[in-house]
C-alpha cells in the first residue's frame, strides 16, 4: 500500500511527487501521456519558448543600434518546433530521471479510482491492473472545449495543444476563434514567424476577462494593429467548410476567410471522468473540494484544472504542496486572494490585485498611479520602451491593492507589486524603495510620485 | 532668492529637482557638464546599453534554436557606440525639455559656495555670476582616481569615462588594470564585442568585495576563461611605456602585455572642491552629513558620491529625496540597511543583505538555500541556464536576511528579495509565495524546498 497515489503526472501531481519524496512518503504515479502534463508539452512551456523566438523576430531590426549587423537571415518556425520539442525533452528527462532516481513506480495507463484506496489502472496493451494507495491526489488536468458545431480534426480545425505539440510547419494563415489568453498569445507567435492571422473574438474587446483592463486590451489592439493581426471583434464564425486543402471560414460580420487552419481556443474543461464510486463534482463538472483540497472522500484530493480555482499551472503547484501538507499532518488551507495572471502576446501582460474596476465593483474608492516604459533608463538602453504600468491605491490610506504592468520584465515585476499588496504597502513605502538603477523596477518610484510627492504638472 | 539651489546634475541632484518642482519649490541649477551627471553619459547607462549588446551578440549563435537563421552578420562597435550616444541623447533631451518646460534657470558653469546662501558660478567665457538660494543641495558627484604613477592621457591610458564617453572604435586589445565593477563590467563587453581583454587584479580574485562571495567570484571567473578574457589575480602594474602607438605593460608576475589602451578602473573619489566656507570633509575628502543629509550648515545638504555611504546612482537619487523631504519640514532619515548591489558582467549579479561570510563575522549562525537556473522552465525557455541563487536564512528563525542571484533577470528579482528580508519573510513564507509559472521568479520556491519539506537526497 503506497501512502501517496497520485492521479497525472502536469504541474499539480509533479510539484506533489516533489513535496511528497522530500516529506519520505511511498508514492506511485499514474499518467496515461507524457510526464510534465499539457503545461510543460502543450501549453505553458512551449509557448513561452515560441514567444522567446517571437520576440527575437521583433527585434531583429533593432540589433544594428548594437552595432550588429544583420545582413542575411531566414526565418524557419519548423526549426523553432525542433528547438523547443529539445528544451522540452530536457525537461522532461530531467524529471523522469529524478523519479526514477528515487525508484517512484510509474504505472503507464488511464488511471479510474474504484475503491477509497483503490485505482484501476488500464495500460495501453488493454491489461489491467489494481494499486492501493492511504490518500490518492487526482491531478488529471482539462481537456480544450470546442464551441456548437465546431469540431477539432486535427489538421484544418485544430486545438491549442494541436498546434503546440504536433504543428511542424506554420500556417500560412490561420483563423483563431477566441481573443482571450491563448488566442493573443498564440496569434503574436505565429503573426511574428510570418503567418497571416485573423482573431474572432465575441466579445467586444480583446482578452475580455474582468482582470485585465480595457486599457490594457486598447493596448494590445494597437499593437496587433501594427503587426497586420487582424482582429474581428464582436464576432463569431457562422459556418466553415473545407475546401481544396483549406479551411473557408463565414463570419457573423460577413466577412469570409480562407485559412489553412483554424485553432479554436476558446476553454478548457476539467478531465474529471476518473472515479465509479461517488467523488462528489459541481454542475460544470469540477471535483468539490475544501480549503484542504480534500474531496467528499477524506483520504481522496483534488488539485489545479480539476477543482474549480483559476485554471492555472502554478495554482495547480501551489494546491499540490497544500494537499501534501495535510496528508503529512499539517493542517493547511489554500489562499488565493493574491494570483499574479499573467500572459506573454505582443508584450508581456502580468496584473495582481485589484484593478479599477474590480475595486470600484467592491465599492472601493481608489486612486491610481501611472508611469510608461518610455523614459526608464533601462528600457531605453534595451529598446524596450513598450509598456506601462499602472498601480491601484486605496484612496484614503493610499495603500496598494493592485497593479498592472505591461512591458518586458512584467512577468516578473508583479511579484514585487504582488508583495506589496500582500504587506499592505502605501504608495510612499513603494516610493521610497532603494530600487537598483538602471532597472525596470525603478517605474514603481515614478508610477507612485504623483502621489507621494504631488503632480509635476 | 531661490528656495533650493542644485549643485550638480547628476542622478541626485535631478531627483532632488524633479521632487522639488513637484513641492512647488523655486530651483536653479548648477552644472559644468552635460545634464545627466556621470551615470547618464559616461557610466551606468552607457554600460548597460552596451551591455545588452554584449549579451545579444552572445546569444546570436542560439537564435538557431528559435528558427532564425542568421547567414551573414558582423559586429561593429563603432556602431553600438552610435546606437548608444542616441539613446542617452534621448533621456538627456527628455531631462531638459522637462527643466524647460517647468522654467527652472540653469547656470552652466562650475559653482562654488561663497556664503551660506551663496553660490558664485564661473562661467566657460571666464564670466562670474553670484546666485542665492535659501537652501544649497550639493550632488557634485565624483571622479575616477589613478594609481601611483600610471597618469591617464585619454589616449593610451583611458579611465572608464573616457571609454564610455569618448571611444568611438574598439580597442584590438586591453589591459584593465582592476577586476572591480567597472573593470568586470567593461572587460566582459568589450570582449564580447571583439577585444582581447587582459584584467590585472591585485586581490586574489575578481569582483573582490566583501558583499560578493566567493562563489560568485569563482563563477564569474569560470566564464571568463570560457571567453578567453585573461585575468591576472594578485599582480599589478610594475611599469608600462608607449612603443609604436601601443601600451607596454610589465605585469609583477613578469608578464608583458602589448595592448592598443590600458583602462584604469580601480575606483572613485569625491569631487568636492566645492566651497570657501569651510563644509566639513573627512580625511577622504567626503562632505560630513547627518541622518538628514544636512552639512554643518543647516540649510546646506549633501548627497550621492560627494557623502561616505554606497556610492551608487540609485543611493544618490534616495539621498536626493530625504534631503528635499526635510527641507520641505518633513523630519526623515537615510537608511542604508537594505541596498541591492548589482552589477551586468557575464552575467546579472545582484545581491542584498548579508550573504554567509557577512552574517557569519556578525555572529549570525544561518543556513543557506541554493537553487541553478538549470532545471528553471523560463530559463530554458530563454536558453539562459546559467546562474544561481542563494539564499541566507537565520538558523533557528529560518527568516531570510539577504540573498545573491546570479544569471538572467537578476537586477529586477533581486527587489523580491530585498522586500522579502524587509519584512522578514522565512523560508516558507517564499516557499508558499504564489509564483506566476513559467517564471524565473519560481527559483525562491526551489532554492528553500530543502529548508521547507526536507532534502531531496
Amino acid at each position: 500500500m503506497y501512502d501517496l497515489i497520485i492521479l497525472g503526472m502536469g504541474p499539480g501531481g509533479y510539484e506533489a511527487a516533489l513535496t511528497a519524496l522530500r516529506k519520505k512518503l511511498k508514492i506511485a504515479i499514474v499518467e496515461k501521456s507524457k510526464i510534465g502534463g499539457n503545461c510543460l508539452n502543450r501549453a505553458c512551456i512551449p509557448t513561452k519558448y515560441f514567444w522567446t523566438g517571437a520576440h527575437q523576430i521583433e527585434k531583429l531590426p533593432i540589433l544594428k543600434e548594437y552595432g550588429i549587423d544583420i545582413n542575411d537571415y531566414s526565418i524557419n518556425f519548423s526549426k523553432a518546433v525542433q528547438g523547443k520539442d529539445k528544451a522540452i525533452s530536457f525537461l522532461r528527462k530531467s524529471l523522469n530521471m529524478l523519479l526514477k532516481t528515487k525508484k517512484v513506480p510509474i504505472y503507464k495507463g488511464e488511471g479510474k479510482i474504484i475503491g477509497q484506496n483503490e485505482i484501476e489502472v488500464r495500460k495501453e496493451d488493454g491489461s489491467k491492473e489494481i494499486i492501493k494507495g492511504k490518500n490518492i491526489l487526482i491531478s488529471t488536468g482539462s481537456i480544450p472545449v470546442s464551441v456548437g458545431n465546431i469540431i477539432p480534426d486535427g489538421k484544418y480545425i485544430i486545438t491549442t495543444e494541436d498546434l503546440l505539440e504536433k504543428t511542424e510547419d506554420l500556417p500560412e494563415e490561420i483563423v483563431i476563434i477566441g481573443g482571450g489568453v491563448a488566442g493573443c498569445e498564440l496569434g503574436y507567435i505565429l503573426s511574428a514567424y510570418g503567418s497571416k492571422v485573423h482573431i474572432v473574438e465575441l466579445l467586444d474587446r480583446l482578452l475580455p476577462m474582468p482582470n485585465i483592463t480595457e486599457e490594457v486590451s486598447r493596448y494590445l489592439l494597437r499593437k496587433f494593429k501594427k503587426m497586420k493581426i487582424k482582429t474581428y471583434l464582436k464576432t463569431t464564425v457562422e459556418s466553415y467548410k473545407i475546401i481544396d486543402n483549406k479551411v473557408q471560414v463565414e463570419l457573423s460580420d460577413g466577412n469570409q476567410l480562407l485559412a489553412d487552419k483554424m485553432l479554436l481556443s476558446i476553454g478548457r474543461k476539467p478531465n474529471t471522468d476518473i472515479d465509479t464510486i461517488g467523488i462528489v463534482k459541481d454542475e460544470k463538472g469540477f471535483i468539490k473540494v475544501n480549503g484542504k483540497m480534500q474531496t467528499n472522500f477524506e483520504n481522496i484530493y483534488a488539485c489545479g484544472d480539476v477543482v474549480n480555482s483559476p485554471m492555472l499551472a502554478y495554482t495547480a503547484s501551489y494546491e499540490a504542496k497544500i494537499a501534501v501538507d495535510n496528508i503529512t499532518g499539517n493542517n493547511v488551507e489554500a489562499d488565493y486572494s493574491l494570483i499574479p495572471y499573467v500572459l506573454f502576446s505582443g508584450f508581456e501582460i502580468a496584473t495582481v490585485g485589484l484593478n479599477e474596476n474590480q475595486a470600484k465593483e467592491k465599492g472601493i474608492e481608489v486612486t491610481t498611479g501611472y508611469y510608461p516604459y518610455t523614459y526608464n533608463e533601462k528600457a531605453v538602453d534595451e529598446h524596450e520602451s513598450e509598456g506601462f504600468v499602472r498601480l491601484v491605491f486605496e484612496k484614503d490610506s493610499k495603500r496598494i491593492i493592485g497593479g498592472t504592468i505591461v512591458g518586458t520584465g512584467a512577468s516578473e515585476l508583479i511579484h514585487i507589486i504582488q508583495m506589496a499588496v500582500k504587506e499592505r504597502y502605501t504608495a510612499e513605502d513603494l516610493h521610497n524603495f532603494i530600487y537598483f538603477h538602471p532597472s525596470l523596477s525603478e517605474i514603481f518610484i515614478y508610477a507612485t510620485y504623483d502621489i507621494v510627492a504631488g503632480k509635476l504638472f
